[in-house]
Formats: structure tokens, sequence, C-alpha cells
């Protein structure tokens, strides 16, 4: 199997994904095509001093800023997102994984790749750690503007990842709201509750947002503007809790102490709601396996990100999601979806 | 002075509710009604042998539950929601504090209130604790549906706010986004972002959820969908990782001694984040003062918001908001406004 990864994006770019593409392609026995400034890479490559053959290089002269806007990522065709995306559209790699800017990817690969049948915005899915293990919430940043049937396609899409990827039967779907009465919303939550209802899913109802770390949906579905503010808000929280503990503990001898005690348990807290174990985020919804990472991933989380990216190759995913839009068009007529 | 106080609204009323109003009138020499149930309220008041002169009580026979959509709330016009933003429309009172369902406070007190002029829909302003102090969240759930001038009269009365209740001179404006770069959000907070700019704001731009808790913005506007999401989701976080940290920390004796001389830091910080240190949120924009205080308010927050009211009735707040927003009026034009 062939993955093409984008070597150019991310905080820690190129160094730490080269590092975690060269570990997955040993660890799992995959074809890596990086993507990136050739010299570049390049040079990461012989830092590592690979010399492998399971990992190539494809040439990519145009750089990807944070403030480009639409009209300037269509210039740079010669990017790495856009090059990455293109293998994967002429079956050269069978998906392609970027820790790039995610609208940016998003933008590019739906350009490149196309929509799945069915589906008119794709959803990116994060699945993250609950109390009960982890949740998908869908969409996390792709689609700013949403339509109901936009979030009705979330739905499913997240029913079939989960079932696929996970092996969760029938999961639950809960939808992000204000209030967990029907009532309670704005007006896209209130024509999409109607909607999931009407939906054959395993639809639960209203989700608040202090419930979505609960594990009672396995399902969060969201428009892209909200799932967004609500991961980036618990990254600031966590962070700033963790800024006032190290500020408080500094101050005395006990408590450094205390902390030193707890430390072992307090890496294992982090680790179970650390981003990094789970990899990255899926862009559902377009003609082409496409996983966007946490900016600020690390080698490891370069690694899961390739290995979730195989897994769901595999697992044939994208047929899976085919085959369950098409049975829902046709169980519910075209209009109702 | 008087305020009047829902005594039937909150997840500890009545007790917790009679008893943080008898506890204010005390201490800060306030008259208070207490509207309720009589039966209940007086039950509470010679519960805590209160024989004072300074609370007085107002009956209200109907209640309110949580499910109650709006056609049911106005049929209720004798419940202490109504009763008690009816005594401040009286002017019988100079302010109203409800820790009850904040829809049915804000929808209530609007239509008994209305607006204050130059202001379509009211906004529930929070101050939030930051790393540098507080900063104000608006709208954090009165308002779910939003055009571009809601988020620009959040934005002014979050600034009288500020000017008024913490003698922030001038504070800073961020719009809560996506993505710091101005072509970033949704079509709500691109529309926003320009009518922010040239609203002679000390605007600071975009401000990612991840960062709402820095301090680097005095006030953060949204609309009351994505701000109660943001909001409830902080609470998510900080209670998942309590529960984590509990679990963890109960597995063996070292890590419960490390606990335990770590415990006096950590109630420091959660003293840091409780929202009952901050009493209440203002609903901003109706004719007249409403604090709606959190669900799960004690003795103390419900005392808080009371001090709080107070303090807003004696600066003129509502004044000091009419004049804001006519002289913005007066210089944008009612269209640009």
């Amino acid at each position: 199997m062939k993955i093409a990864v984008d070597a150019m994006g991310g905080d820690f770019a190129p160094r730490e994904i080269v590092a975690g593409a060269v570990a997955a392609a040993e660890e799992y026995g995959l074809q890596i095509i990086l993507v990136g400034t050739e010299k570049v890479v390049r040079k990461e490559l012989s830092r590592l001093n690979y010399h492998g053959n399971n990992v190539s290089l494809l040439d990519a002269p145009d750089t990807i800023n944070m403030g480009d806007g639409v009209m300037s990522l269509r210039r740079k065709s010669k990017s790495s997102i856009f090059l990455g995306a293109e293998l994967v559209k002429k079956g050269e790699a069978q998906a392609f994984v970027s820790m790039g800017n995610t609208a940016a990817v998003t933008y590019i690969s739906k350009k490149v790749l196309g929509s799945l049948e069915g589906i008119e915005k794709p959803g990116l899915a994060l699945l993250i750690p609950t109390l009960e293990g982890v949740s998908l919430l869908i969409d996390v940043g792709a689609s700013a503007n949403c339509q109901p049937q936009h979030l009705l396609q979330f739905a499913i899409m997240g029913k079939v990842f989960m079932e696929t990827a996970l092996n969760r039967k029938n999961p639950t779907v809960a939808l992000m709201s204000i209030g967990e009465e029907k009532n309670k919303g704005n007006e896209l939550t209130l024509k999409s509750y109607e909607r999931l209802q009407a939906s054959g899913l395993n639809f639960i109802g209203n989700i608040e947002g202090k419930d979505i770390y609960s594990g009672e949906a396995d399902i969060i579905v969201s428009d892209g503007f909200t799932g967004n503010v609500a991961l980036k808000v618990s990254e600031g929280v966590v962070e700033t809790m963790l800024i006032l503990a190290r500020h408080e503990v500094t101050k005395n001898i006990w408590a450094k102490i205390g902390f030193l005690l707890l430390k072992h348990h307090l890496k294992k807290i982090y680790k179970k709601i650390d981003y990094s174990e789970y990899g990255g985020a899926h862009l559902l919804g377009v003609n082409g396996i496409c996983i966007i990472g946490h900016g600020r991933s690390n080698k490891k989380a370069v690694k899961n990100a390739i290995r979730i990216g195989k897994e769901v190759v595999l697992e044939k995913l994208q047929d899976k999601i085919r085959e369950e839009m098409a049975r829902y068009a046709c169980v519910q007529g075209e209009v109702r979806l």
C-alpha cells in the first residue's frame, strides 16, 4: 500500500513529519511518498540515516502560508498539499496524510478529489477522548457554513466510520446544541434535529457542550464552525489549567513534593487526553482517503496518523460510506436526505 | 435600593437562593424582594431564623419547568421570573436576579422589559477567568440566531460594561472565530469582522477558541449559540479532568499523599476558575438590569450576583449603554449600525 505524506505541513515540519513517516514505513511495511521541497526533505532523510526502499520523494516547489486565501491556494498547484491529493486522485497513493493548515487541506482536497456521491460538504471527523473511551466529533472545521442536510450527511458518515474503524455497532448519534430539549438551539440545529430524528439513525437527541466528553454519545454532529470552536476551547482550557497548576506548584516545597508524587499519574491522564494518541482527523466525504493531523503533531502523532490511514484503506471505508449513502437516498428519497 | 430575587430558579432553589438573598440584604444593606411560592419561601426564612425588615416576599404561584416552551412560558404570568421582571419594569425594584433557566429568564425579561433603544437582541455577558484576570464573553446564550449588527451591538454593550463595572479603559474587542486571519470563519463572522473593524471600537481581530482564556482580549464577541457551546465545553473539560484525576489518585498511596500536599493549591486554582466568584451573567440590552446566575449557584454565588446587581445600578450602567448606542448611531448612521 502507498500513502502520500505532506512533508511540509505542521508546526514541526519537515523534521517530525519525515521522522514519523520513516517510522511508519519501517514499522507497518508501507510505501510512503513524501511530498515536499526536495532539498529539505532529502536533508531530513539523510539526517535520519535512512537508506531503505520504502520511502520515495515527490518534489513540491510551491509553499503554502497560513494566511493564504482561496485565490492564492488555487495558484499554487505545485504545493505539497495539491500534489499529495493528486497522488490519491490518480490512484498512485491510497491515502493522503497532512498536518498542514486545515482550511487549506480541506479546500484543496475537495477541489482535487471531488465529493463522494451523495455528499455535498466534507466533514472533518475527530476521535475525542471521553470518560468511556472515545467518541467522534464531526465536523471540527471543514465546513463552516452548513444546512441541515449536511449535518445529516455528517451523521451517516460518522456512523460508517465508527462501525468500520472502531467496530462500534449501531452507534448513538447526538446533535451539539445549547440544551437537551428538542426546542433548544439555533435555526440550524432545530431543523437538523427533525432530520436526524426521521433518519433511522440511532439518534439520541441534543447534547450540550458540557457532556461531549462524557461518552454518552458515540458520534457528536455539529457544523464545522461550532465543532472547531468546541475543540479549540477544550485545548485552551487544558492549557490554561496546566499553566495555573505549574504556577501554583512552584510556590512551595510541599506542593513540589506533592506534584512529584502525582506526576506519573498526571502523565497517564495527559496521555488519555493527548491528541497524538489518536493520530489525526478524517476528512470524510471527499472522493479519497485524507487524514489531517494536528498542526503540533510530533513524530509519534505522524506515525499514528499514517497507521490509521492504512487501517481505513484496508477496511474499504470509502466504499462503505458510498453504500450507506445510496441506501439512505433509496429509503428516504433524494429530497429527504 | 431594592433588588428582586427569583427564589424558585436554580438547582438548589429555594434554600440556597433565600440564604444568599438574606446574606446580601444584611451585608450590603439592600432591600430584597424574594419572588416565589409564598409558603416555601416563608419556610426557608424561618429556617434561617430571619426576622429583619430588609427582606420582603412576593407570592408567585406559577411554576416554570426546564422543558417549558415559549407558549407555556407566556401563559405563566404569575411565575417568579415574570413577576420579578415586572417589579423592575414598574420601578419597584432596580434590578432582577435569577438563577433559573437561561432561556426562560431571557425570553420573559425581554418580553416584560423590552429592549434598550438601539438594541435588537439581548446579549448574555459573562466574566470568565483568564491568565491575566477576567475577560467578558458576550453572548453566552441569550440570542442563538444572530446577524452582524447584533454582534456589533454586543461589542458596544460589552465595552460599556467593562468600562463601567471593571474600570477598564478602551477595552480590546475580539471576535470568536476559527482562525486568526480575517478570511477565516463562517458567513456571520466574516461579515461581523468588517463591521467591527469599521466601528471605532478597539477591535483586535479574530480570536480562536484556544485563546479565550489567555486574557489577550478584554471582550470576546460571539453569537449566543457558539458562546454557549464554548462555555459549556469549558465546564465539561474541567469536570472531566477532575474525574480523571480523582480516579487516578485513588489508585495508590503515594499519589494520595501527593494529592493531599497539593490540595490547598488545587483549591486556589479552582477558586480562580470558579463561576461562583463572579456571581452571574448580565443580560445586556433589555430595558432594566437583569442578572442570570449559574443554575448550580450556592449561597455565596447568589450573594455575589446580588452584589454585582447593586454595583451596576449605582454605576448607572443602563444610562451609559443608552448614551453609547446613541453616539454610535449618530457617528455611523442608523444603517451602518
